[in-house]
């Protein structure tokens, strides 16, 4: 695993969208050719999102660490360096660093109309403590 | 720099398109919410894209490595790890490693219609080497 940092750390995510320290780096904005935004984030251990659905998908691409990711009513996945997440629309779910590493991925996230998001309750500790 | 591969090798791109040993391999496909395709790519040292365009455009974001961009008519533009390109529609343009280095990256490429590029000429050793 590298140890430079590839992007600059970013701002602190909201804690009413994640719980624990999670930064983001916009890398890309929407604009006439590009109907979505992407950044990077990385998310301290134990680090999570609210759960949340994207109105239009989204994609993660895991870049560093470990990871954790869960669609309601399935198993939760693990994630390490590599792996690709395709998030289907209208789906909640939630995703996060494991317990012990932290998590640096990239999220392309695609819009529809204005929206990208719709943010639900936090992942409670029992919820994530559930991973296998 | 991670010497870790990140994603498997992935296939050969054809020296129609590309000069030197290039290889893809392939993250998302296009579906119902994502109108584009994402890719990883290896280009080994001096291993350059031809000339092309893209009809609504391409993002690069560089993972490791040393690359060059172009834009036909602009200087040659030296990537390094964490460098984003946002490649404008319709714009004549290649990529490549630098002479030195191999160069990772992953590309999100737009579609307009069914279409993704239309390739040009070769960049030939001239062009490549006039590098500042």
């Amino acid at each position: 695993m590298s140890t430079t940092a590839m992007f600059p750390p970013g701002q602190k995510l909201p804690n009413d969208q994640f719980t624990g320290d999670a930064f983001l780096s916009p890398l890309v904005s929407r604009d006439k050719n590009n109907d979505f935004t992407v950044g990077s984030l990385i998310y301290e251990p134990k680090t999570r999102s609210y759960w949340h659905s994207h109105p239009k998908g989204q994609i993660l691409i895991i870049l560093e660490g470990e990871g954790l990711y869960q669609e309601k009513g399935k198993p939760i996945r693990t994630l390490k360096k590599g792996d690709v997440v395709i998030a289907p629309e209208n789906t909640p779910h939630w995703h996060g660093a494991s317990a012990t590493n932290k998590m640096v991925d990239i999220a392309i996230t695609n819009y529809k109309g204005d929206d990208q998001a719709t943010w639900l309750q936090p992942v409670t500790d029992e919820e994530y403590d559930s991973v296998q």
